[in-house]
């Protein structure tokens, strides 16, 4: 398989803006054309562009520099894409980097973006993965292995002019509620850190003034972070531009349902290997907004879990009306306190949910006023028993281990 | 195994007060006192307590006083049951009752509770559903039929008094703060309607009006509506009362996560065959808020599937943040207008989401703005083939076939 | 749905021959005649016509009849039938009836026909299993549980008078090469103990002579003791005579691939829920020779299994070449000393094969001279974790009880 | 990871004997220690050292010499590693090798070993794979896609002297029954193209001549052609010298239970990553005699399938007692049957059985005197809908395309 896009995971994203860019913007140019049909390789950078250290301080976690992150490998053209398709991608193979087999999962400040359970968990602290072929294990976190669904966070299309325009009016209206707000409500275009690509000069700084910030998913796919788009899925996206554009990164060996802790799963830098084909006016025909996709035949089978329940009433009692979002955060604190009577820190315990294959379920979501959401927690990532029985639960987490802290 | 409790589903729910009731209250009394480790069989009414006939109009769905509904069958008292105890539940059978081999699924009209879809789909309509051993089907909805996840949509223990006056509480506040709603933001007390089992007389009166409806989830399970408790599963309850109290009814055939249309499920009457245990004290030994449970060996394996993304911009283009009942609503709507290209009516697709064991899953919570739901319908439930190929849709669906209308 | 064919466990499989036969023979009348499409239930006593208790004494086992078995209910008839189609049954649900919630597992003696391993197991033994539910277990064996797979041992449709001669003159010349072998090499037609249905007088007493005896599988099924033919699978039968004649029988509550003690999976009176069509000249059309079938989307999900290899290489050392049979056998006696150092009985390990889900697969059946096959045990079926570890296998089978005996 | 053996796959392997081996010796010295716990990189060259190729001529596999194949790269000591323990084998990753990612199936003639059907297709035929990510196709087998279970077919301990001694004698033996069969009934040792690894001189000479060929599999393991030896699985070997000796090869992309075609897998080179570790005494603690094995959690999913049953009655209609060789042979021909009438020739789908992820299980092994086995045939293997319907089958395999032949 043809290798299209290689990366240098020793040098700067700002080095390879041949390949990388870190806005979506529909004047960025191709970077190849491919055939309907054609099989490729694409090698990506992690999602912070290296500032992530394979180390025990979480200090680069707490500094990490959001705008400027994402960097995505392409966009690659497919030949006779035009607006309307779409383009069907399957993915063949997702894997490690030469050199590279290791990835880190990060709790995020919350004066840096933080993550689901900021309220709980404000500080900065990391976990660093090693891969042991199909499974991984931390050595900041005791008694858990798992075989991990490696996929891409971050993948799809460019957008067209009209498209963009959209969107960040939208998202600017959203903004405009609470302007001032911490973590702000999203993230706007930001000309100083935006990787254009192969497009220069003042094409390059007018774009750079309008890319759309690749934080969210959008009608694109985008960063969907859907750990089912594992090597075997197939996906098809809408098109809306001529040649597509597909550009991606932001790799993960490992994610639960909601990559909770938002640097929630396990990233790495990787490769994708793809094949691309064409169902011409694909999106009228079938009626297509947002991408779709088919699982694959090679997903990992945890068949027994431990199942949470969460209800939409927070954990200060406050009634929320149908509120999936708060009923998967309690069920999420749920299971915590649970794992925590095990002997994980509370730390550990969120991150084991960040980045090992949990389930995200909308359980009810018309029994007004609360909506019930359940977090499946695979029983077999663990190497100890860690059902319920009628003796409680014993201490059997190995005591010592703790995630990475800021100095 | 002995059948603990019996009903008959010709006589109305009053009529049976001596083992059903309609409202959560401590001080509605045990029906029966079973010991630990006890195996024995439930017998229940649909939700609606025969309100709903196998016929070809919604007048009835339409009609449903919603204020005389759940009847559940309870509560059943367990030995040495104490506040502050796990009521471990194996749910070892669930079946459906003699001469009652049907069920119905309901699109509530908007006026009457309405729908996760509402606005798209506020009328009320039927659809009737016959069983054929664990398959079933639909004179309304052609070319579908699937295998039934039969579980019970509500099952709880009785709450003490504290827990129901903190019910009370934080629901009157929501509705407080928008009390002319229609459909209104919770279900509070209503005393008229109230069938407290076997209490009566002045006990009776006071506890109808502060027994909490039974619309919604709560801590102690309750309206969960979660389609994985069906049989072969087992549940961690949490217990408030002395015995516990453990009551249930609400039996579907079959839904999918969500019961997205409200009366969503296949609703039926049926029976529960329960083995019940305890861990003493298990509250505390395992930081247990919401029940926990454990899934079947014995769910329906579909495994390919087609799914659907959804971001929370809604269908007006409207950017809420990380609102992942948008999402999923979102997301929905892209599959009713994928299954329309077939050539189903959107109410039909509607009703496919709602009883067929389609997955709701949260697949990205952190990515400001917007959160992405993935719903995943089970390509093996059609008798045609509906994925995407590159000639676009056949209108493969029998014509000439609707849901039942009010008339 | 209709229950087109009773019976009466209390009542002798003499007494209720107008629905009830024990050899294959064209001429015996159908029991009820049903058009393409039906639905019905079909009620079967157990394969032993009641001949074998709910107690603690293997006499009964020891003692049976074995020319007197396999009692079928039936034959169906299809209108429109005619030979060379393919009857499409979709068993629809298999059950329990009333007040017979009970199975039994055999060890045949030696003298009696035996079983897979009866020359390390050559005594009459015998196990009692309840139902709760999906879920079975034993009095007479500790520490296991496990969801059935309820399927007909015995079905399929009535040969022609063509094949059934094809059938008497291929078992007869096998007979033939050892014809005072003690078990025997085939069970030839016997006519004393011949319940040759609704066929009378002259013609039944011919048939009786001529007719097939039930135990093996042949071209029409039959006999296949196939655990996957459960509720939700559907079946293509050849068709050899007009209206096809479905018979069926022998219903297990559970079974392991090759049903290996003989009587060994759980036996038991139940019920068939069915629905029947046909593909007119299937069988010339699809090159059918043996029955085809699909497995249901309900089969219960063990994920994990200890896996026992075994090649063609008997416990004395002796060398064979390439026979499965050894294989398996050998893959099986590997399971069952591994089974003992937990702390089971041999026969009670044996019993366990049997019955519970395991699986047997051919995997290596061309590397000379050693076929190799694998006996696939469920991890899950044990309430204590049966995996190796470094320390050594516990005695963690619940000591003094033992398989009922013969006294 | 770092790799303990790399290949060249363009050297012969005899240019590589420091690190290969073709015949199982106790004396044979270890190519590398590691210590439990270590996890390391094996490099395989494929089963035939090379002598297939990557084109349309099947005269390569004609001509292949079985006395020169399966090569293995090892053996591998482990410190500490004494007779009698249990070397704990984690089947980590298994790969492709870089710049061959392709594989060949081949039906050897009959002259030349054959196949399990070689009565039916005696001449030597190819198929060659392309590997597309975790999907394979053959440009000689249209309309067949599917996921590999990529795995080695060949993996165990080396014997003890004693061990090889009973080997050898109970091989012997076997082939002294009938000396003069083609193809013989087993392989006995052969010096002349016996390639003993760093053994060198008197002693190779003399090891060479007592040495255990390869093909089939025994006590320790070796030639099991096990599909689910999958990257994720973990084996448990027994060990028979100090330092246990672990060897491994023919590594197969894919392959269905008993690699019926012989050369019945997808072929290839690969790369297999482990991990090891002991259970002192484990072989007396846990009463092993062959391997013990769990399966990975990252195997396919193929869940419809179309199951072909077969009795021990040959396709002349010879009768055979309990014969679940026989049995599984006509199961395969009934499902080779059934695939050509949808175009398949005969030996494309012969081939399809061998390559892709078929089950073969022993279903029903004591109904005297017929065995019944079944073949599980995956349907979403392809692209059409094979399944069985009222119209028949079309002929959708695509016209034109044939295996490899002989020139």
């Amino acid at each position: 398989m043809e290798t299209l896009i290689k990366v240098d995971i020793n040098k700067s994203p700002e080095e390879q803006a041949d390949v990388l860019h870190n806005r979506w913007h529909p004047d960025i140019p191709m970077v190849a054309m491919v055939k309907p049909g054609a099989e490729f390789r694409i090698e990506c950078i992690d999602w912070t562009g290296g500032q992530i250290g394979n180390n025990d301080s979480a200090n680069d976690v707490r500094d990490v520099d959001l705008t400027k992150v994402h960097y995505l490998s392409g966009p690659v053209g497919v030949e006779g894409a035009e607006p309307g398709d779409l383009l069907v991608v399957d993915i063949l193979d997702v894997g490690v980097l030469p050199d590279s087999a290791w990835g880190f999962n990060g709790l995020f400040a919350f004066e840096n973006g933080g993550g689901f359970l900021t309220d709980h968990f404000p500080e900065a602290k990391k976990s660093c993965w090693d891969f042991h072929g199909i499974y991984t294990s931390s050595r900041h976190i005791p008694n858990v292995q798992f075989a991990g669904v490696m996929h891409p966070g971050l993948i799809g299309c460019l957008p067209s002019h009209e498209l963009l325009a959209e969107w960040n009016k939208r998202e600017a209206e959203l903004v405009a509620t609470d302007p001032e707000r911490v973590p702000p409500l999203a993230a706007l275009p930001y000309e100083d850190t935006a990787l254009m690509g192969r497009l220069t000069g003042d094409a390059a700084a007018k774009a750079a003034k309008e890319g759309a910030r690749t934080v969210p998913p959008r009608e694109h796919g985008g960063n969907c972070d859907i750990k089912d788009l594992t090597k075997g899925s197939k996906v098809y996206f809408p098109v809306y531009v001529d040649g597509a554009g597909l550009s991606m990164g932001d790799i993960h060996f490992s994610q639960g349902d909601g990559e909770i802790s938002f640097c929630g799963a396990i990233e790495m830098a990787g490769y994708l290997d793809l094949r691309v084909s064409l169902i011409k006016g694909g999106v009228a025909k079938y009626g297509i907004k947002n991408p779709v996709f088919k699982p694959s035949p090679l997903s990992p089978k945890y068949e027994d879990y431990l199942i949470f329940e969460g209800i939409s009433v927070d954990e200060k009692g406050k009634q929320y009306y149908l509120d999936a979002h708060v009923s998967y955060k309690q069920a999420c604190l749920n299971a915590i306190e649970y794992m925590k009577k095990f002997g994980y820190s509370g730390e550990q315990a969120y991150a084991i949910l960040g980045t090992a294959p949990v389930q995200g379920h909308i359980s009810g979501i018309v029994d007004i006023p609360n909506a019930c959401a359940t977090l499946w927690l695979p029983t077999g990532i663990f190497d100890f028993d860690i059902n319920p029985d009628a003796e409680g639960p014993k201490l059997l987490v190995d005591p010592g281990v703790s995630l990475a802290s800021t100095s």
